[in-house]
This record gives structure tokens, C-alpha cells and sequence, in this order.
């Protein structure tokens, strides 16, 4: 039985708020359980000096917690004066994760800048941080088609995330909170498209080894549940949706 | 004319939010216009070094900006390894203003962290983070005589802040937005307290001066909106507010 | 009665010596009381970047204290790697207020970098540092008439600023030394121009508040005092003082 | 065919050079190809402060590139003031994997410091250099037990790295030098226990995704390589290897 | 004929004033030619944590240039947020210079900081500093004994410095300003004391190099100019010049 | 009689290996008893921007230790975020006296960046690094021929160097080891040119001072040192080594 009573294969109840804030060319607010993250996708016409002149464009996040997000206040990363190795794990990860399903050539030479600002942290933030930020970025792609800076919608495939692991007594379970995180044995991410193929896998044993009967029911219940997402982020987005795939 | 047809001495629209996080010991959001900020209040149980041993509290202020919380996205001061001096000027205008009404003998050897993240900016942020930390700061030290850690309210007057300014061809303007605020020649930032005393006035004339009269102008608009801004906070303090300014 | 027997409206004895150092083209040392500061003006040719092209000039100005400027030994700020907060407070004070007085396009695409460092200091260094600062600045820019560089002295109006404060038995006194600095309940600076008119007001109480009347004393105080450093300000330019706030 | 004519399922020839430097408790040259990382362990008689008290020692990783490991010459981090997203990321992975198969109670309140440091680059630094890591650490363990300081190896299995991957028109491959790792579609890291299990697992497709198909093809390939590479440290580890995995 | 007019062997004006600032336990203001350092010494009870527990005291340098002390304005150490390698050079070659005639048992457990700070320069910063800077620290602990913390002025020998070089078309000279530094071929500086035992010798050829004769023709030049700068300090001292190398 | 036996004027064993890395124009590893230094030399065909548009190149270096080259483990300085006094030092060091023997001019605009990683301390590991990166920089430059990139070799003379000092009981000795170092009263470093000029002469005494005698008798010590230093570098350079000196 798991500390707040979902069955094994079930995720937390999910929301997407579009167009959370103004000024974002797209945003929105991702609650994943008490999990809550705010996602802006931003619009630069340069792209950082190693994409120069190949005219492909480029996506890169970054991700921040408020200090106050979690149970214990934590330190700001700029009054430490430097990013955590954590944090830069993560933004690394987000950024790879929504390159996987761009088309970066029909985006041409723009930079999309993703912010994902945890302001409530309950476990899994990150894949949060993912399946928010696909949405906010879908939406200021959008806004640049209707801006008419680019003739169709460059992502190439739906992407969301989410976390599984494997929790003592109880075995593998979907959609960590933080409680279960935090006494899991391993601890698996999981990025996937709307095809089902994976984009990132990273699957941690923190002082725990898993077998490969244990990866491969974590892998069952990661794809089950990142279904679920897809069709929560296909309602969000409504008719854009659609566009999705399709090779402009 | 204002240009979003406010009156010279009509504030924007007001809200704050009670309880807008669920692990600190106090938060609001508060809202003034388009201006969105998070307040949180931390209590920590030891004081800074230097003022250990004297038996009374400290209250600290930190104050950010989400990097779209503006028309154009900025870079975060994590990313850059340093807080800028904006930063830290508003920072320590925010402790400082909250130490004036605290008695920091009866709070005891505790430290208030008080947080403030800009969501969205739209003129007026330090000010309503003095607002609304205002808030948060008492909604916590009610916890703490809630969980008998103190034994009093330590709180010795309402405290709420405001923007005024000249702005060309209008005169004295109360509660500048951010198109005001670029325009205006003179910004004067005021911090008050329940009883009409000033705790900061910071008034500046970028390339531009003012007069006795106009100083005068702008304390005048000043006042009228703060007590406007305590009946807000009154009523969403309920009960509280009442030990505001009780001995104890 | 104050602490160094002077009366509630009386400035300590100050000097300003034109020339101090060979290779600037604008320096002084001023003393009030036994506050001393180097204060410098250097030219540079060029503008920072979001200047460039607008065909106006900029000032910026950096502050900083000898280690041992004070009673106990601080540590050096480069030492530290970072700049406090109460040391960019003041650069951008000092910057702001030397802007206020001079026409920027007048002077053309040339950057003026104001350097004030403390040498001994007994409180109101910020203070001292703008009034000589405007004297330095003065010079160097009349330098640049002599070298055909500009060809007016692009200054509108005279330049100084003194603290005054609440000190407890006393009430409002002018030019707080380090003791009464420490001792005060308020803390007031101010910057005016030669017409009278306003460029700063920063009044600030910690663990305080103040009344309009206190104010009102405060500001009466400071205009006197602004007045007399004025006059010494225009003993030192010598002839040269006569063509501020000509036109050109 | 691979640019090197080896295999799909072939490793570079791999050497383990135990003793190389005279001061580190454990210490060796590990060659994989022309891959060559120095890995050294370094005992502390003390733990980070939030392990201290809990009778649990640490296992900790620095990782570093010199600047000519590599084709082009890269700026130190040193050299920068700060340490890049990938090194953390790398550091924090060794780390991980040591104290998977480490007792930490039966070590005891030490840390044992693990110092990779590649000085010849050529793919699979970070593979490369968790499998010389377990050597240098086992040694280290060794010295602790002949020098009476611990009672029992607390090492509970054999730990090795390698990296699987995606190349176009080959398909899934074994141990990837830079060349095949700049045009791999997919990138994966896998970490094993001598039992077979799995500690990491870090696959990214950059631009690009994989099937549950190649994913389960990969990992063959993995596990078929970390067995012969555990078959060199048993070599080199002589007779110390025997008790790894014994209970004391 | 040197660029000023003077002989090869003669020394620049000097000039030492006692007493600059009111705060320091020492400090002078001495000039050398147009070189002007200002050089304190400050007392500190406590030792760093290296030092600790010995019986034995401890002295340490820092050395800054106000920006605009040259020519061309510098950029201030502490904006670029650390101290260049010149900086850390000199400054640990005062410290370790004063060390040398301090006999650190007698200090007991204090530290000596001393601050040399270069108001204006033209060439011979880094041996102007140390020849202040002694007088300075010897200020200092008069101060100490006359407070009774010392029973004796720790003070083995005198100590001094200043620089040779070789300039192109003249040969070996002594003590150069800035416009002959800046030409010379090899530069020199040396560290002595009064009975003539060299302390520090660091002779550099920047893109040239020299013999063993004109090594011995710059060490003369150098023992005759510090026996000069010696009778200057005594002079400057008085009565307690006395008490250096008596045994106490 | 000293530590390891040896004679006051002999040097410990000593060996360079050529070519120790693929990747770098000119690499070798120098052993001096147990110091073992990695140096390489990198060609970049840009100069730091004040040295552009001269027609002349430069050389620079960086210097480094691994964490656990040393007796106890030291932290990383990338890991600290600056680099220390003491590494500048030398760096600058370093760089300096490769300058001096090459003919910047014939080199043309390019940088030679010399990288010295010790790998292994025990005392000497600047000169070391010096004796090393003269013979790293030379195959750079012998490489930069052969790919016509200049005509002739810009060399003018040999490079070495050595450290002598004076120890207690047997007083001046050649080539100090670590433990001798450390117990040394007077510690110089001696970089000669072939032609047997001075080129660096950095002579310390650490709370202790050194007479003219003493200096002489380490400068006879140091030059027969440095002569058999220089055997060593000619014979691992074969052929190359004869045009060292030529005009080209």
C-alpha cells in the first residue's frame, strides 16, 4: 500500500494551466500532485555562438527552485554564487529531452530559452519540469507560426516524463512523491515520445543494484503513464495538437 | 490622463492570497495590477553570527526575479555567479523595513527569512514585496504563538509600501506600472507604518530633480495609498490583525 | 549637546585639496572632519555598450574603503571576490546623482568613471564622496574644454550632499560623525543641486520611524548645510565655477 | 564495419597499472584504448558534516580533463573559477556507483576521496574511469585492513562501466571511442555488479530516440563487456578480489 | 644619462610620514619620487588556523592599487571579483619579507596585517611598500609594548628595499621609476636587511637575460640604495630604531 | 650527509620521455626523482588581444597539481573556484622564461600555450616543469616547421632549471627534495640560458636570510646543475637540438 494510497501504476492527479503568466511568448503552471512548476518558453532570434550560421535553431533550459519550495528553506544557488551539480544535471536533461522532438533546421536560427521555476516541490519535479516545458514550448512555437516567423509547427513528436522506482515492501510503483523518493531504492527517469520510443532513461540505485526484471516492470508502468500525460498535454493544447507530427 | 486611466491618487487592483504554499511557515501572493510576487516567511532557530548571545531575533530578506517575469527575459543571477546591486539594495530595504515594526526582543533568538519572487513584473515590485512580506512575516510569527514558541504577537505596527512619482505632462502619480515608471523623471519609493510615520522614502530624480512642493505632492499620495493598502491587509489577516500593536 | 561639541546645525570643518594625484584628470582629497576621500574623474573615449550610437556621454562611479579606513580592520573586498551590497548601493547613488547635474549630450559618446575611496572614515563617506566627486568631475571636464574635446562645460547646476539624522536627547542633527551615525535612530541622506531642488532622499529608520515633522527638520537642516558646501565647492573651482549652468 | 575494424561486441584493449603514484593509499593508470585516466583513493579519517555521527563512512569523486586530453586544447575549470555541468554530472555518477557496492557502516566514519583524472581522452572517460576507480578504491580498502583500521573489505561486489550506443548503419555497438560516440544516434552508460545487476543506467538520445528493441540489444552488449572487463580487475586485484563480497 | 637626470646609483626623493591615518595601530604615507603607498599596520589577536596552538604569531601582507593610481585607469580587483596574479605575488612577497626580520615567538599569538595601498605610481611600488611597511609594523608593536602586550620590540633587523635593473645604452642603475621600468631589459628587486644579508632576490629578464657580472653590478647598486632608505627609516622612527635586534 | 644520500652537488635522476601524448603538437613527461611532471606544448594560431596586429606571437602557461600528487590530499582549485597565489606564481614563472629564448617575432602571430601538470610532487616542481616544457615546446615548434607554418626554428637558446637552497648542518646543496625543502632555510630557484646567463633568479629565506657568499656558492651549484640538465634535454632531442640558437 503506498503512503497516499495510489495503486502501483497510478499517477497523481495532473493539471496544466496555459498561459499562466504575460509576458512569455508561451507558459504554463504544471501541478503534479503537490508538485508545481512554472514553464516559460522563451524566443531569442540568435543562437548561442557554437550553432552560428548552420541555420538550425537551438533549445536550452534552465531550472530553479524557490528557496522555499521544499520542507527546508534552501540556500539561493546566486547568493551561493554558483549552480548546484544537480541543478545542472537537470537543465541539461530538459534541454536534451525537447531537442529529441524538434525539428531544429525548420525552427531556424532562433534560440527557444525553457525556464522551469519549481515553486512547490513533492517529488518529481524534473519530469515535471519536462512535461510542462513541452507544452510551453509547443505554445510560443505556435505563437511563431501565427507571427509568421516560421511556415509550420517544427516538433516532431509529443514528449513527456515521468519517474518510477522501486520502493521496499512495496516494489515498483509510478510517480514517486517525495516521501517515496526519498526511501526508494532506485530511482528511474524516464523520457519518451508520443511513438513510445525513449529519449532519455537514467535509472539510479543510490547505495541499491536492480535487476533486469526489475528495470523492465519499471519501463512497463513508465510507458503507462506517460501515455496518460500525452493525453492530458493533447487536451491542454487543443487544435495545435493536431500539427504535431506532421512535416509542415 | 494615466495611461491605463487610472486617477493620479487611484491605486491598481489589490489582491493577496493567503497560504499560496504549503511548506512555509507564512506565504501570500500578492497581486497589485500585473505585478505578481510570492512572499514566504521562514522561521529559522538561530540568529546570524553576529547576533548571537543578545537573546533577540533578526529578520532577513532575500528578493528575486524570475528570469520572464519581464517583456524581455533576463538572465538569472544563479547563471551568472552573482546578485546584482539592484538586488541587493531592494533586499536590504525589505529586512530593514519589516525590522522597524518587529520587536526583536520578544521574538527571541529566531530568524525570519522572508523571500520574495517576482512572478510577473509590472512596475512596483519592491514595494508590493514589502506589502505582501508584511503579510507573510505575520502569518508566521501567528504560527509560532500558535505553537506557543512565542508568546506574543511581536509585531508593533502595520507596515505597507508604495510608488509614487512625476510623470511628464501629469504631475504626482500614485502606484507607477512599468510604462509610468520608465517614463517618469522623478521615483520615489515609501515605506510607512500603521501610524502615518515614515520608515523609508527614497526618492530619485534620474537626469531630472524635484521640488519641496512636488516632495510634498508625492508624500501626500503616498499616504492616502498605503492606508488603502493596510485595509487589504486587514482584512485578509482577519483576526490577527487585532494583536498588531498590543504589548503582549 | 552633540558628541563633538558642535551645534545641531553645523557642519565639521572641511577641505578640499585640487590636484591631489598626477595622473587623473579630475582629482581631490576632501575631508569633513576626519572623513577623508580620494576622489577621482577619468575620461574614456568610448561609451558602455547599451549606450553606444545615441550620441551621449555616461558617468558611472565606484566606491570603495582601505581596509583600514575604520577602527577595525575590514577585509578587502577583492579578497572576498565579491562587492557587498552596501558598497553598489552607494556606486550607483553617486552615479545617479553626478548624472543628474550634467547634460549628457553635451558632453558626447565619452564615459566619465568617478573612483571615491575612503582613506580614513567617521561617518558620512557617501556624502563626502558626492561632494567631491562633483568637484574631481569638474575639473576633468574642464580639462576636455582646454583640450577642444567638448565645447562647453556640459554641468547644469552645483552638486553636494550631507547626512542628517535623529539622534536620541539631541533631535535632528546635521553631518553625523561615526558616533552619532551608530547612535541614531534615523539616518537621512541627501543630495540637492544649486537651485535648491532635490536629486536624492534616502531616510531610513532602522528599528525607527519618523514624522512628517521630524522630516520637515531634517530636510530644513540639510538645505543649510548643502548651501555651505556649496560655497566651498566654488572657493576651490575658482573661475571655472562661473560656467555652470551656462548653456554653453 | 567500425572505424577502428573492431567488432560490434569487441572492447578496446584495456591495461590496469596498480601502484602508479607512491603517495595515494590506492592508485592506477587505467589505459581503454587510447583512453587513459589516473584514478587514485585517498582516505580521510573524517566524513562530510551531514554524515557525521551516524558510525557511516562516504565514498566521494572528482573528476577532471587536463586541458590537452583532448584533440583541441580545452580551458581549465580552474583556470574558468568554476566547474562545467558535465564534470558534476560525471562526479556525481562515480560517486554514486562506489558506494553501491560498499558497506559504508563497515567502513566506518571515513571518506574515501576518488581522484579520476584523464590525461589522454578518446571516449569513455567516464566508463573508463569508474571501472579504474573500483580498482584504486579496493586497494585503498586493503591498505585499511592490513593497517588494521578496518576488520573486513566492505566491498560487497565487483563494479565496472562501459558505454553501449547507436551508430548509423552499423547499429548497436560496444564501447565507443570519440569518433563512433560524436556520430552515435545514442548514447547509453551502463554500471554492473559482478551479479549482474545494474547501478546506472544512462541512456540519452541526442536528437534522436531508441526502441525498447535496441534498448534491450544495448544492454546485451553491455553486460557482455563489463564481465571481461571485471575479469582484468580480478587479474590485477589478485588475491585481495577473493574477498569481495564475503561478509567479513 | 637617465631619463630624470640622475646617476646611475641615486635614489629617487624619499620621503616617510609617520602617523597618516588615525585608525591603524602604524601607518605611514611614504613617497618615492612620484611613488605613493599608503601602508598600515593592523593588530589582531588571533592567529590563522594554521598558526594555532604554537605560541607564535603571524604576519601578512595585502597590496592594491587605487584605479586610477596610473596613467591608464586599472579596473578594480574587487569588480572583476579576484586578484590578479601580480597582486598575489607581491603580496606574499611582503609578507614573507617582514617575517624574515620578526622574531615570531616574541609576538606571541597575534597577526600582523599590513596594507599597502598605492595612491599613485611611477615604477618601484612593490620595495616602496616594504620599506613603508616596516616602519609602519614597527609603529605597531611600539604600540604593543607601550600597551604592554609585548615585553620587547620583536624586531631582529632592520629591513628595506628597492629595485635595480639594466636600461638599454646605460647599463646597471638603480631604484627605476616607471618610464625606465617599462624599458629595462632585466629588472631586479631586492630585499635586505642591516647587517647586508640578502632576504629576497628576484631578477627577471622579460624577453632578455644577463650575466653573472651584471648581477654583481646590480647588487652593489642595491646594498648602497637600501643603506640610504635605512637612514631614512631610523630617522623616521627615532628613539625606538634603537630597540630593533636587541634580543629584548 | 644528505637525506637520500646524495652529494651537495648532485642532481636526483632524472628522465624525459618524448612524445608522452597523442593529441598534444609537443608533449613529454620529465621525472626528477619522484617529481613527475606532465608538460605539453599547444599551437593556437591567435594572440590575446594586446598582443594583436604586432606581427609577434607569445607563450603562456599554466600550472597545475593533481589533488593527490601530493603527500596529503589538496583540494582541487577548480573545485575552490580560483586559483591560488602560489600557482599564479609560477605559471607566470614559467611563461616568462620560455620568452626569453624565443624569438617572438620569427614565431609570428601565434600562442604557445604550455601546460605543466604535475602528476607526482616532491619538491622542484617548478623548475622541473620549466626543464620539461623547454623540450615540450621545442617538438611543438619542430612540428610547426615541418608543417611549413614558420621557416626557421625561433629558438635562440637552451632553457633549464634547477632549485638550490641552504639546509641546516650541510649548507648549500643542488636539487632539493621535498624533505629537504621543507627543512631549508633559504630557497632558490635559477632558470640559466645555455650560453650560462641568467634568465630568473628567485631566492627566498623564509624567516631566515642569506649572505653574499652563500648566494655565490648556490649560483656555482645551480649552474653546474643546469648544464647537465641541458645534456639530458639535447639527447631526447636528437637532431632539433642543433638548430637551437641558429639564425634560421
Amino acid at each position: 500500500m503506498r503512503v497516499d494510497g495510489r495503486l502501483s501504476n497510478e499517477l497523481r492527479p495532473v493539471t496544466i494551466e496555459k498561459g499562466y503568466l504575460k509576458h512569455p511568448e508561451g507558459s504554463v503552471l504544471i501541478t503534479v500532485g503537490d508538485t508545481k512548476v512554472i514553464c516559460t518558453a522563451s524566443v531569442d532570434d540568435r543562437v548561442p555562438p557554437f550553432m552560428r550560421g548552420q541555420g538550425k535553431g537551438w533549445i536550452t533550459a534552465e531550472y530553479s527552485m524557490l528557496p522555499r519550495a521544499t520542507e527546508q528553506r534552501n540556500m539561493r544557488e546566486a547568493t551561493k554564487g554558483k549552480v548546484s551539480g544537480r541543478t545542472m544535471e537537470i537543465q541539461r536533461l530538459i534541454g536534451r529531452a525537447l531537442r529529441s522532438v524538434v525539428d531544429l533546421e525548420r525552427l531556424g536560427e532562433k534560440t527557444i530559452w525553457i525556464d522551469c521555476d519549481v515553486i512547490q516541490a513533492d517529488g518529481g519535479t524534473r519530469t515535471a519540469s519536462i512535461t510542462g516545458a513541452f507544452v510551453a514550448m509547443t505554445l510560443a512555437l505556435q505563437k511563431l507560426m501565427e507571427d509568421k516567423k516560421i511556415s509550420s509547427l517544427p516538433i516532431t513528436d509529443f514528449l513527456a516524463a515521468t519517474s518510477v522506482g522501486i520502493v521496499k515492501e512495496i516494489g515498483e510503483v509510478l510517480d514517486l512523491n517525495y516521501v517515496e523518493d526519498s526511501a526508494a531504492q532506485v530511482d528511474m527517469n524516464v523520457v519518451m515520445t508520443g511513438k513510445g520510443r525513449f529519449v532519455e532513461l537514467q535509472g539510479t540505485g543510490e547505495e541499491a543494484t536492480f535487476s533486469r526484471e526489475q528495470l523492465n516492470g519499471m519501463l512497463a508502468l513508465a510507458e503507462e503513464g506517460i501515455l496518460k500525460l500525452m493525453e492530458k498535454q493533447k487536451s491542454v493544447l487543443g487544435e495545435v495538437a493536431e500539427s504535431i507530427g506532421s512535416e509542415g
